[in-house]
């Protein structure tokens, strides 16, 4: 049996470690789908889907786990077509497992199979806290796979997040002077 | 005289059919655009083109109107194209009736004729207030004509919205998470 | 040696023109880039790309300069990609001049030269404050080049940005109901 | 029943109209989607979806025929979801007629029923055959219902189709020189 | 040292598998793109990403052959962007190997090394041979991994390329008749 | 009085040279619209907009003219849209200078006055012939002014374009194989 899941992964952290290792444990195949894939260089999604395969590709590995496919899923803008594009995109799976009840209701209203994930400390693991550590200047490694703090560290992806932090603050001072 | 009307018409509501009503007493030919004619699933426009058009068809026909076009538009985020985009997709007509100014000046700005819609009880005959209504469980069919109740029965469009607005709280929650 | 500046002009202002001449102090030519041409008639992007050419090249005129390049980029929606869709639209050059972060990064990040833009009196000259003295019908022309109120009177400017913010108080009021 | 059929009606010809005919004998409401609605001015695509529903519109009335929905289908150039696309832009539907082998491969993949349209000597009632006539001067408008050749006129079709035609022999004499 | 070999793979066949054998031989990591990912269900791409993901991943694992990365990668119809594209979507790469002219220069000017790919017996192993052969009833599995041959059947590939191919020539029949 | 011509320039050669100048007799000020700005490295669309601004910048210089406006146009297939695209991004003009009929037609439909192009020798003056005599290593160079010469000698764009025709040749040898 092959399941899928899907995230955004800005970054992959150990909530997301955790719900694969329960995920494995009902399927034989894994697919880890990649969403918003094109976007990055934003405040909330500041990494670019190669940098986010990287991550989850080297967290798996440290953990000696296999994961068979890891693959970008490009935003559509059109909920209506998104599970079809999903299909598209990836091998046949069997079951799909999310939290969210608008990618349950598109996938069911498909006749796709959806389970539940378990959710792991939900405020703590969660990519929007972990952005705002990497902004002030707190403690932010301890929530993700040491893979995934090296790769983030070789990237400079900190920095790279801070400069768009600021940024988007001054956009707020004088929004209407420099794009993008 | 052939007239235009364009809304988003999520959903069709009694307000949209006075409008309807009162605008079919100065053409003899009336097309109705579907603006955001290729989103849905969202808060703000839970359905699809195809369901609009059923809900607009069915409230039509059962008050005894005939509708001779009813045409989806799709957004084209480029306001300057908007008005050409809007004329290559539906039959020629001389006169648009909206209240929305944009709109207005958009259409003026291309020389077509423009006229005021009348407004009905706008904060309740309102797609915000019948989509707010039916999340938090309030009455919202005696918003409606009954054929356009009927149809978002039919979808299951209530719990749909339901699960959009979920789904958006989660987001809020830990963004960051899960796609879409 | 040829610089590159980018910036939305929405309208082109005093502080805009300065920039352009501390630049040309320090380059033979110059190429200014503007951003999010294919958006108008929005409360932030009121004009199109067309009628911010002309203002630019009207001031530049007026004020004796002249500018080799003015030329529009179309927003591309994807970060990692826009130094190289700037470079395929634009002639060769050796140096940016930029103030924003993110910008600064996306160019360093594919080894272009970036310089800072020296900023002159933010808060007052800036595209935000301009528009928003329009809709109040405050004193915005002190703050624009003689020659872009011209323009902007000539294109009636002032009354479409109005008409966009009624629009837009409209859709806050009644949203849901008529598109754009 | 409702039946759903799609073609590009460049233009709507009486081989059409005998299809929808035959069609409207097995369904009670009819779609008709028109396809590459997003094209126009080109040698295989001449007229804009607006011109070829009121072509249909006008055709059906002047044989007594009601015709329930005549809907615009953009291209979006992704045949793993063209079906789904087709779904959200109209109201559901329980068969598909269609001559067109992909297209019913397309439909049957995701389960929809699918029949066989009934073809009227398809050499002569051909959109090709039609606009090859225009362009050589010969007579198009026997094969066309007399409404379709009055809305051609109108629209000095067979004039902008020989412009495009002369423009494409242009192209090809000096490719290079002038777009569109 | 990780390297990235591209291809649309319409399907995955001998000659790739060969490419893939030698290029491992100098590289640790190896990453496949796939191209035209968005494209499925044409003469030329008949079948979706996701199903060229099944196939190279089921031949490899049939010859022993490990492979880290197989990454979809959507067209762009922008050449200058193509290998910003290409480095956005997948974790970072040495070298690139590839016997398409266009691509090496792509690469070239952006500052990516590129190795010729050796070539094996192209006139036979090639995707178009293949699809030729699948339309005419010959021999196409000696051709192809026999892994590759058990995806193509599971999904009915064949009968799929052959109503594209009857379309097709429906097509230039009456083109102008019914879309896709 | 502005005018506008619009063209590809794949390369900007001596005809259109004697275009331009024959229009600046009649017009006070010149907009030169780069036609399918967004395309590149092809066969028919070898050099970026930002060279092809610059071979017309230099050519003109040279010539010691000047030209108020080098606009590039991105491609919007949309025929009906296009004029609407040309207007939006470009500064206001009184009348368009073109030989191509369809584009005479689409501007004439919008209401735009349009003047015939005088022609110089167009089969020699085509940017085909260029291209073509580039790629057999013909002489070229007596076919666009010196200063275009010039510019493709810098960006090598003999080399790239032989480059492109020879991955053309191995497309149409082994289709199927390599993207892009």
């Amino acid at each position: 049996m092959r399941g899928l899941i899907i995230g955004r992964y800005q970054p992959f952290h150990k909530g997301h470690l955790e719900v694969v290792k329960c995920v494995l444990k009902e399927v034989d195949d894994l697919i880890i789908g990649i969403g918003s894939a094109q976007i990055s260089h934003t405040l909330e999604n500041p990494f670019t889907a190669g940098e986010r395969i990287t991550m989850i590709s080297e967290a798996l590995k440290e953990e000696g786990l296999k994961c068979h496919y890891i693959i970008p899923i490009p935003d559509i803008w059109n909920n209506s077509l998104w599970v079809k594009h999903v299909i598209a995109l990836t091998p046949s799976f069997n079951v799909v497992y999310t939290g969210n009840p608008l990618a349950r209701r598109l996938f069911m209203e498909e006749g796709v199979e959806v389970r539940e994930v378990p959710m792991f400390d939900r405020r703590k693991y969660s990519g929007t806290e972990i952005r705002r550590r990497m902004i002030m200047g707190e403690d932010w490694e301890s929530l993700v796979p040491p893979a995934v703090a090296r790769v983030i560290k070789q990237i400079k992806g900190v920095e790279r997040l801070r400069d768009i932090t600021r940024s988007d603050e001054l956009t707020h001072l004088r929004r209407g002077d420099i794009s993008p």
